[in-house]
């Protein structure tokens, strides 16, 4: 069952936009917080295997540290949170194994029954390259992405997306290298400020004739 | 403004699952199905460059061409709308020029105003190789599969998104190469089957503790 009519999605779909100017004293409330750190745990990855982290900073020090390595871009440090995202380095059987461990443990079935399952994750990931492994999770992060900004534009939360950062500075910055981590995008959320002229720019999309293709 | 409460949107994101078998009857009101066409030509992209085609296929004669090359799960045939994700297989000035035009016309500015927003992007691209921005452009579509499934659990659609597909076969069937297209994934939409047991299994996710890290 709908929870929303589809006129009250795509106008909060037309509201977002990628912020440009954050009200750095606009803070997001706990709870609405939680509820889009609870989106991102949600997110659908393929097979399930979630390969992704979260790191969430608040802390005024640590956005600061990342502003030199985002193009100078402000909303680093005005947004209220801010969210890199991050994937592991080396996906492999044992990403396999903690992913079936999880499974058994929901389903509450011994993980020896999830053993086909196991062994079609475990060929999937074999036949790629540790680079292709990698690229493969970007894209599953991509979605967790997507999910984080239009649930983020659900509950009236200002999002930007943000690319424009040199992984390799923040993997340093944020010590992810020696975890096995490596930085894949980042968004900063929190409330547009008044003053942000971009928030009054008409949406521009290519014409929908020019994007999908029927095929009926 | 949100136009959900935190507890509704989380209900519906709980409610959603991979769904593995559809009602083969059920087909997606014209209304519902519009708007999520449009949440699709709405998703937001790096640089709005929105490298991306959306195929919607409700044919049965071509949804049962797909069926051999999507390791022959039924949800090719059996939902309501199969979407297949393409990207350009070549990206470059041309690609940023299209967008400047579009740009220019939906803000009713010259498209010589945005020559310095065209520099930038051309420069971006320019440095990645073709495989790189062909990566890029997959990233892209997976932001855009986030916010279609998104979209679909908030309309209370069902929806299954599909890695396991074969992409050089969908590019034959669907003659994209010769448009300088290639299968990025695909997603099948619709109803679940009311005897699809896995809508019973838990929803299982990795514990909140062990994928969002908080820097406060």
């Amino acid at each position: 069952m709908a929870a929303i009519s589809a006129q009250d999605l795509l106008a909060q779909l037309q509201w977002r936009y990628a912020t440009k100017e954050f009200d750095p004293a606009a803070s997001i409330p706990a709870d609405t917080w939680d509820a889009l750190e609870q989106s991102l745990v949600l997110t659908p990855s393929s097979f399930g295997l979630q390969p992704w982290k979260f790191l969430v900073l608040t802390d005024p020090a640590k956005k600061e540290a990342l502003l030199a390595h985002s193009w100078n871009q402000r909303q680093v440090v005005d947004c209220s949170h801010f969210v890199v995202f991050a994937a592991p380095s080396a996906i492999g059987n044992d990403t396999v194994q903690s992913w079936i461990d999880c499974l058994a443990s929901s389903r509450d079935v011994p993980a020896e029954s999830l053993h086909g399952y196991q062994r079609v994750m475990e060929g999937f990931l074999n036949q790629l390259d540790e680079q292709q492994r990698l690229a493969w999770a970007h894209r599953q992060i991509y979605i967790a992405l997507g999910q984080l900004m239009t649930s983020a534009a659900l509950l009236g939360v200002d999002a930007c997306p943000m690319e424009g950062i040199v992984p390799a500075e923040y993997d340093r910055v944020l010590a992810l290298s020696s975890r096995n981590l490596t930085t894949s995008v980042a968004c900063a959320l929190g409330y547009r400020a008044d003053h942000d002229k971009h928030a009054l720019l008409p949406k521009a999309r290519f014409h929908r004739s020019e994007v999908i293709e029927h095929h009926a």
